[in-house]
């Protein structure tokens, strides 16, 4: 708990500076981010890191350069997502002896789960009023995280789903749910002076925001645990002390960042 | 062969209807030949059909009611994965006992592969000059096609991939790609005196779709192949008679239409 609590400290203020800046170096950040992710995601679930899966990482890449604003680029992203497939196809059909076809589907699902999902930080934090609104993102993630291991610890009675999350309770479940709808409502009162909308209280958007997200970044995490259960193994990688790997600490993130990039689209 | 041809022969009327009418019709042709798709590679793949798959069929009919043109309703399509991901996510942990990783990675490249892919002759019809080029999707694929089998079987020597496909020759192939470009070379002359550009000749814009098409299409045959060996069978399916399942028959139109497409709005 103590190194968790002290390695956190240390990432916390970089987290910060790449939010708060936004831009290209958050672009970069999460990119690298992403680059990461994948590396765990393919290890773990493919044993190995293989040739192919280099193709995701390249998808990477290539999506972290004009993922500005998808409603733009989408249609380069849906050119982007047929491309993947058909270099796939011709890796498959080049590399037919050596190439496992679960790894392909890994490769093409990997993409997708963590680059793709996480790049939505980015999306929120390019939008009009992504300035704001990408703390929601961290407060229904993290915020949630911890207050449902506080809750849980203190008043914790019943199981979740032990066989995938065996110290998750129902109280710790839904303590942080109400965590982070508690804070997503102090930070829609800190921005309603500045953040005005005609058709809809600040208070009220980050309120839904806060919830749906994280009850969303527990779907996440537990996920993840589904993932890493179907491997065997308890951890992504041993990167970031006493959190685990990349994947470790962004499982619920992955999940919160569109749901407030969309949730922010249908309702601004 | 016979049969082969005789099934041919009843299918093309009804092909050439669609595609002729376009629009509505044509959508739910591609929607109902992508589920029968999506079923047969599920099934080959997964086994057999397991309620996972059933996503990929929700996200077929979803996207086949949307997709009128890509670069429009591209930003719903990135929702769309990003739902599609989530509503996995959901079902991993709530059928964590059940539910095997494999098979929900294979749900989700299932519905890229097929029906996202396919569903491009909706959009190369729904283009502005589609009504046109659609035809270049079907003479990239099936005059390579036939093209390939009979310069093989006259003049085949050298084999292409013998483990994935053991019939296919080189001189095959070539042949298939020279006689899919003479088809589109005299397509592009028959419709140069109603379609034309102050930019690019009809002509050449056709003579490029065709052997790019052509090309990739047999890109497409031979990874269907190699799919199908991974997982120890012949055809997907016996549905159309002498042509195996429905993707035996549209694996190589599953990339021509994305090629024909993109082309398409690259060049006009």
């Amino acid at each position: 708990m103590k190194t968790r609590i002290i390695s956190g400290a240390v990432l916390l203020p970089l987290l910060l500076f790449f939010i708060i800046y936004g831009g290209l170096p958050l672009h970069l950040a999460v990119v690298v981010i992403s680059i990461m992710g994948m590396y765990e995601f393919y290890k773990v679930l493919s044993g190995k890191i293989l040739p192919v899966h280099f193709f995701g990482f390249a998808m990477c890449v290539f999506y972290g350069v004009f993922a500005q604003n998808i409603v733009e680029t989408a249609g380069m992203f849906s050119a982007m997502t047929a491309c993947f497939i058909v270099l796939l196809m011709c890796y498959m059909v080049l590399r037919h002896k050596e190439v496992d076809v679960k790894d392909v589907f890994i490769t093409f699902f990997g993409f997708y789960y963590v680059c793709f999902l996480l790049m939505h930080i980015c999306l929120v934090r390019n939008h009009e009023y992504g300035q704001y609104f990408v703390w929601l993102i961290f407060i229904a993630s993290f915020v949630c995280d911890t207050g449902a291991y506080f809750t849980g610890v203190t008043m914790g009675k019943h199981k979740l789903i032990p066989e995938l999350s065996p110290k998750k309770t129902i109280e710790g479940s839904v303590g942080g749910v109400l965590w982070a709808l508690v804070a997503s409502v102090i930070f829609g009162l800190a921005i309603s002076r500045v953040v005005v909308f005609n058709h809809i209280s600040t208070v009220v958007l980050c309120a839904i925001i806060g919830t749906a997200g994280s009850l969303l970044s527990q779907i996440g995490d537990l996920a993840a645990s589904a993932f890493k259960r179907y491997m065997g193994v308890k951890d992504y990688a041993n990167l970031i002390p006493g959190h685990g790997g990349i994947l470790d600490r962004f499982d619920s993130v992955i999940v919160t960042a569109p749901v407030v990039y969309y949730i922010m689209i249908a309702l601004l």
